[in-house]
């Protein structure tokens, strides 16, 4: 899969691509990513890439002409599926990154200063994602973010054992709490049961406490996880508990 | 502000740190910004800083003794509030930014490998935050990401007409399309309300079409958006016709 990342900070993304997971995908050959500096694409003398806008207001835009410049130079390689960072876009979601990652070439324009110019937006891009209801100030880190998720999806990224782990973090339940040595920490100590060597009865418990975690920090998710009729009752079993310990 | 930010990946940091409104807060002094490594409070001679999972499973997890060293080596600028970037946390939003933004200091833990050590988040955590629904590698993008909207949210970051500005991408509306020079690009012209110099028509427009962007795309945000009821008639009308013409 190839990335084109269009923004004014490339050197601010590069260093993100070397200590990730993205540079890990890069080295195992299964993902290209360049970094374009818009400014570069400038047809102005000043190499400006921004103007006020029409009919007032503060803060500069961005102008259409070097985002489209950046644009054109990408076609070399072919036409990309081009994707704009913004508020306005869809929120990203774990099952977009799937539908991403099966896409050969993925080019991420990142806004800056106070926005786009829109008619360059409605030339050139094929879908806006936002990667939440919060406000930052340019494209770049939730264009890093997209470029994370989707290299950690490609085949060959991660390991075929990390792959199984990687299943389990979106099978739509939060994960059970985890341990890891020594057995007492600060006169904490491990559950027994993860000490007792029964594979079948840690498998029960982790389910469970999935369950738990889930019914207690994401509750939503609960409508669209796949559960048996056994988990079900449990969770039933866990609401009823909580109901009487408030009336209590 | 102070943020202190626990990572072991402290260098992919400070890149970001430099070159975003991260750095514009901390030139202006109202945000100190700290990365500590981790792995330099682990108290085994090969520095390791992860282990294997009690009760069996693929990956490694996040020793408790290195991060919690690296946590009590910041309590000498007082107790922070701290913050674990994980999937189970509740999902940011711009409302939970700003009450970040009203604290004196926060430290934040950026997780990697496949999870830490429950009992360092039991011990240390005041509050877990997911910057959304999506899987990523490690904690530093998301605390970047929290770090960066919580910088602008400070006072003294952003010039105070830029502060007007940002007051408008969360008033819970959609921002209307913007336009720069020139008056035409590739044949897509300005619209004629905003050459027209005349306040009242654009500001009317302005709203209009932010009442028509958010509708298309994002018309859940409606239902908490402060309108007048000429502008709920406004949408009512733009939906009438929408149907209108899905039925034609």
């Amino acid at each position: 899969m190839r990335i084109d990342l269009m923004t004014l900070f490339p050197d601010m993304c590069e260093r993100v691509y070397t200590e990730s997971i993205i540079g890990r995908a890069i080295k195992k050959g299964v993902l290209t990513v360049e970094s374009h500096n818009i400014r570069d694409y400038s047809d102005n003398k000043h190499h400006n890439v921004d103007d006020t806008p029409y009919g007032g207001g503060e803060g500069m835009l961005m102008s259409a002409q070097p985002i489209y410049g950046c644009y054109e130079s990408l076609l070399k390689n072919g036409k990309p599926y081009v994707i704009y960072m913004s508020p306005k876009g869809g929120v990203l979601t774990q099952q977009k990154t799937k539908e991403l990652a099966e896409l050969p070439h993925i080019a991420i324009l990142c806004g800056h200063y106070e926005g786009v110019d829109q008619r360059v937006l409605d030339a050139i891009v094929d879908e806006e994602i936002s990667i939440g209801d919060y406000v930052l100030t340019g494209g770049e880190l939730p264009a890093l973010v997209l470029i994370d998720c989707v290299a950690r999806m490609l085949d060959g990224t991660l390991s075929s054992e990390e792959g199984r782990v990687r299943e389990s973090h979106y099978n739509g339940l939060l994960e059970y709490p985890q341990y890891t040595k020594p057995a007492v920490w600060h006169d904490r100590e491990v559950p027994e049961v993860l000490l007792s060597g029964h594979h079948e009865n840690i498998a029960h418990w982790r389910r469970e406490m999935s369950l738990r975690e889930t019914l207690q920090k994401r509750p939503d998710l609960l409508e669209k996880a796949d559960l048996t009729q056994q988990e079900r009752d449990f969770l039933k079993k866990l609401q009823k508990e909580a109901t009487q310990n408030k009336q209590s």
